[in-house]
């Protein structure tokens, strides 16, 4: 069978790990071209690729120009439901980044499209495809835990993003930015429904994060279907390192999932011993990353339902904007399914 | 100067240990007796601390009896403002264990009684002495984190204590008396006071503890006065061991506390490696038990103020009392100063 | 600038990680066969790489048909000078895996080729490409830990080869095989060159090691021209998982680096904590099989010196061979250069 | 049974810590008395136990005015068979800070005063109390790592001594005072006997200790009767603290012993993750020096063997000796029993 023919929608630091790892390290994909409406980004996607690598300023021009088999939508959350009609309509397999949209509506309109078109839509839960959280899965579903019945986790990013994309309008803000994929985390290791959720939080470390409404730093509460809880500390301002890690406990034990550290090297002194820290989510799931695309490719090649589907991040975003509110009016707010 | 001469009332767990170090630990005391109504207790004493060693049924028989210095009340709680009151009645110095009361009230007469006695009143926040708080708490003043403003923890024990106790009309319940611990090192950690608490929990692995009214999980969120956040997850259940940790994260870093680990050794098979886990409270602050009685002895001896108040136990009890309040109601609480 | 053409010469399995990692990984370069007289190998060859993929029982055949720009040579050591010598005279670049040869006199032979053929040669020194190794040796040329006085190391394997490859007169035995890489590591993160050896071992665990004549267990003393020391405990029978960890003492402090873990992933029971361990070199240095071919085919394409030379091995495979005559003789042997 | 009637002699930084133990941690013992001839330290010793306790400028004094059970022995090496001579002589058992003697003949005279004089002698191995050796030598006799194999350790201490006591004709010089303990834990954990040592140092740091003729580092490899291979790097300027670690490989396993890490507190900022190192011996085993003296005691109260005899103490010797004569002639050497 021949390479799936893959082009990238959106040139950001995210498209371009995709479209490197299909380039190079995904079997069964070939990178076709990448799309972008910046000329920054465009000479930086010419240099890393060559001038082999088709460049579209716009998806309609790349649907005009290009035979494909599939596309990776890397552009703004808010441009994610059009991308996807656009994409569908044209009988592509897509790929979408988190999250499908940052409205119901949105995500419902996205998920139509792709069944209609009878297309393959699988949402980039990264975390899912990480080694950790795979074995972590693996050791819960063999029982060596019990029964889970508490899942707490620290989310955190080694500085803010601009404000401009830190906007919950564009990002949907902290919790359902960054606090995204400790929710479809919980779900999978708890193998359990989010039904209510409590959260707060503050402006307390970059002012400019609270200018644009957003807060930086934020604790969210969830409680299970079947009675188990949730919290999670999600924060755009851990200085020392992207510090990502999960303890699962259960009636007989626990798990943890994380790491600190980058590099497996000490350095000891007078001053004691130190070490370094993990900069950010490329660098700790760089395999994650490949691994996810992957499935996405032999998914199309194998023509098997998605690890991912469109209703799973559908089902995330509501958790999220039912946190969004919770911190807004400072109550729980049960999950509208 | 002579040794003070202390007694301990009460020869439960922590009564006991009490007692092997003002006997054999803390400079400047000398242990003169225990009170104990229970036989069998009375037998263990006598076993451990020989036949010299007095042993009263009852607080009045002791203060009738004996010449004292200070007394360490490590009664049940309930006890507590009746052998404090007792006590500075008798004019003797007193270390009570945490809580000081379950209730406001009985806080208010216990300290009371001690003032208008002048007397010296210490409560028993042990983890304030612990080397790695104490070393935190210096690294955090010296500013290498920049202004705190996230306190995170989790207070694991391993095993439920008997329904009897866990009862919330003996032992405060999971959230005064295990959560206790995390809300006075919260406020000292990160200098500021807590003003309103919310939480959650249930009796997810323990239903002897649920029959008595009580949960065996629980996360308790709260806030700051200066916009600070605090996440605690406490449980009685966690199987692998004595599990407390915390996490202060600033502005500018983060300080970890907290060790899992008993004792430095490595087990490597083909199964992987191992190593074992701090069974319980007694064990992983062995030292901070001492430094705790040997504080109090100090001041006694030089007359100087306690470092634990007993209005800093009515302020964590206030602050229990509005979780509790919470996880009842299902909604934010202020705390009643 | 067109890919380089490479073929990899032996599919055993370090041959088939480069023509992976030359095929999916390594940028500027392109596989184009493999050579295997082995049946099996070659249909393994084939599954993994798909029909397109030449494959040639014989270099003689590989060399008659194809159009090369360089090879990778992954056979058996007894026949890497050989292989030099006729990859040499096509005028073909050669990465040759470690070591470059069993005594000296090959060592010089394949030197001797490759200069008078003008072509490059590198030899496969694998941990000069770990990412730990390089961030160490940054801090030690930093200044970090003063001046390096010792270089202490653990190199580990799981279980031991078969005897058929065990046999010294195939591998060079295990301290010139599994030793090799500390040897030049040691080197380098010493800058200073290794003058003379004490080595001693048995076999300790495994009989059929010793029928071969060899030992699964060695320790490994050596001494460095400006007086530091070095020791070195290898062992075909680490059998909890690949144990490879280097110490580097200076004057002022050290650098440790090495890892057990595979996953950042702890499991936690009433038995303990335990994770996982390394398996073996192949999942240790992923990243640096990567990067070495990475540079290989760099110092081709841009016509620099490679990084590591034909003499260098040369150096290392003079003091393995000193130290097998060490333990052989139970004295300390001068490194003849 | 009365408490043992102890005195300590020497008032140097050992006998300080055993005189501390004695007075408040040794169930059954008290501290009579204090030898030295150091007014400075025979002030230090008053401010820190208090005017009761009585000093003596030496021995003769002591045993003249004081009724004893037993001593301890802290005073230089070189003393040790004269003081353990005269308090055989007046009958009281002896507890000896290791090393028995410098020369296997004043060894065996003090052993042969102890036993003319039917009094308990025992020496000071106090890392075989260490709680983290006997629960890895509990594990090693259980079977959990097979038939061990190797062991290899590191021992270092921050800073090299005053070059008076480095001066091996005062201390033994490194490989038999430093490396001391390993030599003893080997034969412990391994159960087996050395039978011929490699070494090799240097005064690689600090050139006063090559000016007394001594090295500050150096390596040691020893032959046990079974075959099993040891190994052990000792240094005197481990700059970032103390440094005691000890792995023994078995056939099937392997256990790691040993903690750099102080306290459990880890400070995360932009510079990466740090945290302190044990500084020295007497606070790495802190608790064993209370529990091999609590043995001391026991076994004098019970009449019990000593679990450490002046034979084992010689047979250490016996091996340093042996280490230190390979060290000065290049080459293996057997060890004289």
């Amino acid at each position: 069978m021949p390479d799936l023919r893959i082009a990238v929608i959106g040139a950001g630091r995210i498209g371009l790990v995709h479209a490197a790892n299909i380039a190079h390290r995904v079997r069964g994909a070939a990178l076709v071209a990448v799309t972008t409406a910046n000329p920054d980004r465009a000479a930086a996607v010419r240099q890393i690729f060559g001038p082999e690598l088709a460049i579209y300023p716009n998806l309609a021009g790349l649907l005009a120009q290009e035979t494909l088999d599939a596309v990776v939508i890397a552009s703004s959350t808010a441009a994610h439901r059009a991308n996807i009609e656009a994409c569908a309509a044209a009988g592509l397999h897509i790929f979408c980044e988190k999250p499908l949209a940052l409205s119901l509506p949105d995500c419902d309109a996205a998920i139509l499209a792709s069944e209609q078109a009878g297309i393959k839509l699988m949402v980039g839960h990264v975390r899912r495809f990480d080694p950790a959280a795979i074995a972590a899965k693996q050791r819960i579903a063999a029982g060596d835990i019990g029964r889970p019945i508490v899942y707490r986790a620290i989310a955190g990013d080694q500085d803010p993003p601009p404000p401009s994309f830190a906007d919950p309008t564009v990002s949907g803000g902290l919790i359902t930015d960054a606090g995204y994929h400790d929710l479809y985390l919980a779900r999978w290791l708890m193998e359990d429904e989010i039904v209510r959720v409590y959260a707060e939080g503050g402006a307390l470390v970059a002012p400019e994060i609270g200018a644009v409404g957003d807060v930086d730093n934020a604790i969210v509460d969830f409680r299970f279907a079947r009675g188990g809880l949730g919290t999670l500390y999600v924060s755009r301002t851990t200085r020392y390192g992207h510090d990502v890690r999960v303890e699962v406990i259960g009636s007989e034990g626990a798990m943890h999932i994380g790491q600190l550290r980058r590099t497996p090297v000490n350095l000891l002194t007078r001053g004691g011993v130190s070490h370094d820290v993990i900069p950010d989510t490329a660098a700790r799931y760089a395999e994650a990353f490949v691994a996810e695309l992957q499935a996405f490719v032999d998914c199309v090649r194998h023509d098997t339902p998605p690890p991912v589907s469109g209703q799973d991040s559908r089902t995330v975003v509501a958790i999220g904007l039912a946190a969004r509110k919770s911190h807004q009016q400072g109550e729980i707010v049960y999950v509208l399914q």
